[in-house]
């Protein structure tokens, strides 16, 4: 199965992880989808939501941890390399029992970019858990994972979820 | 039932959001401890494991990395406040089909450090992610949880699922 | 006139500059508050406040921005102490033309927050010229000044101007 | 009139904010040159500008906390792209009762540097607030506004205040 | 003897890291001195030095970097507790072929600060090396070490070489 | 002789410091190889080392905080142009009374990464020292240096030192 791993790109033949020499990969249009949801209960997304209130932000502050973090990924992560990135979305749905959260980041450069969306989805994941945690020390952050991947070497990627999302 | 809410505390009674007052907060000593696991295939997690390579350093990166990142929780979450981490342990175990991690922080101030541990395990498994994506794209981070929060005023909590973990 | 300096105290007697030693001085509540206005037309205003819009965020992200650079004035500001932040609060009113800013920000430490306070606005204020500078080059930020103090050992201090805003 | 608006370009039609895509924007060199006042008192002014000590270095430290701020420009203001910025200089004239700040940034890159150049002013300003806060409560930052703007699409853009400053 | 070590302090029983909780340590003064030299040519040191020009800031820049440095040092080791710096001075004397190199840096805390100190020094060691690489690619920086360290359960420590500097 | 110096590049004529306009230089792969000793006791590198723990990580955690510290740089460094990395090792070698430590950047862009390899084993050394100094209060971190530099105008560049190492 072409899939089946023989290492892992970070880690040097001898185990030692270092950050990989992408000098010669070629400069593209990248773009990744990455999505998360939190968990909690349908009173708590009741008041998340809050329709009423003249200024009701906090989706809004979730959705701008999402985008800043996308930007600091490679200092968070510590092998990631830097990349220019040139935009970046994040979608968040409260309804029912959770929240659920998409981000869609581009660059132009020599990686991928499910990093960034990654990093942007559980930073906004967690700011909306920092904005409940008074009211449910229990919610949890659930489904991390990246939808679809386009640009570089390899082609557009999409996960089997993805499809049914 | 007492844990019912009426508000968000980082939303004003317009909507707006701020970083709340604390000022008056009694400093104690606290500690919080997190979750969350990144599910992938098992041949993945021989390769993470690696016991045979002089040094296996795919789990030590992802420790470190969720150890500093702990640190920088107020610069990535907008509304938390700044703390003086006192601690902060990450543990991970590679079994299965999985990697499963677990973080304790402990701090001595005026709140509880459970985003500190929700972080350190969220950037410990984006940097699982990151060791493995070229052999896993479609890894997935789940169960991003608080399992343990001791100090403060309204002192110790367990999760029910902490019981059983 | 007792308010005539005769030196700078982050310079030394030979001109050299350094942070200054704090270490004797008493730990208490502080606060401080600051204002800056964004000068631009009446037209750009409205696109700013824009009620009609499901989600208005426009002077959601500038308030966001100006709290957690305000977590970030040390880093800023060569010769600031750092300081723990217990409380940030930042207003933004979009009337006429042009948009109002104001930044309360506290801490319980050693040094007063004025700089944490401007330093909120500034950035809350360039981040407002950011959204609107497509439509608007020529908007000014003007008046960045610091409204009130209080804590520490020289007591209460507000400025003529405070009085009249 | 063609200056005229019709919506803000960080803003999307829901109202929600995001990064703008530019990834088809072109590459070319580009330049902005921003300016910002601190009003104080001319006794502080001559403090600042002190010829007669050995090391002056009042000046120096708020022109240094200019060109670094420049480089985190995009960490500051959340919905700014990251730009490789290919030079930057800052200037500080102190005389009268104001210090007069002049920044001009390059980059050769996707997006203008108007934010790189607001911000290196602004914080430039910031520092000298901060050097004469202890003799000077109720210095004022004025008129930090862009100058000029080279480079992309649109060309030239001169301020008309920028041709009698 | 008993500086015989048995065990690293940050690495645990099974030889992973953390970070030591230090929870139970109890705040007091304390204060660390550093140095570092950097050693280049004679005409290289003339340069830096250079009385004659108006602004003379190549030692400015490299004070600055040097304080703001210290500040952010649990940013960069990744083990270090993070500490509210109290003052912090950096001198630098360029004589003959070499600039030395001197940090002084004071906390209010509840570990030592001679991290805090190294990398103070270490920073402006880099930020010199920076500015005299164009003209001598052969600089070395040398002899980081710890002089003297005050405060904490272990009281004041000299290093030997720290007498006869 | 072609070596000598007649001015610093970071230094304008008037003495100020600038970070040099860079705009109009070519974009070529370039790659830096810088090294740095730590010196402390034989016993205590046998600590360094330990082979026979399970996890020995603290090797590991010097070579993250390397890799991490190189990404930094232009935030550490005051007037050096940020740089997309393109890939970074760290290499420590822990025997006899030392533990040497080797990094090797690269980038495809316009400046060199002396500045970002040299930073890299300056906080690798750090990080050791920090690891070690419970044990070692009097190790020093020595010959911090440049070996080689690739790439750019001016071509290849070996150090003397660096034939010899």
């Amino acid at each position: 199965m072409s899939d089946a791993p023989d290492a892992l790109s970070h880690v040097r033949a001898d185990g030692a992880v270092h950050m990989v020499d992408v000098s010669a990969k070629q400069v593209t249009a990248r773009r990744a989808v990455a999505a998360a949801s939190v968990l909690t209960r349908p009173d708590v997304v009741e008041l998340i939501a809050q329709g009423k209130l003249p200024k009701g932000e906090a989706l809004a502050v979730a959705r701008i941890a999402g985008i800043m973090a996308a930007k600091r990924t490679p200092e968070l992560v510590p092998l990631c390399h830097p990349l220019p990135l040139t935009g970046a979305d994040v979608e968040l749905v409260a309804a029912g029992d959770r929240v659920e959260i998409r981000a869609t980041v581009k660059t132009v450069g020599v990686t991928g970019v499910e990093m960034e969306a990654l990093t942007a989805v559980s930073v906004a994941a967690l700011t909306v858990y920092d904005m409940i945690k008074a009211v449910d020390k229990a919610a949890v952050i659930t489904d991390v994972r990246v939808l679809e991947k386009d640009g570089g070497k390899s082609g557009p990627w999409r996960s089997a979820q993805a499809r049914t999302v």
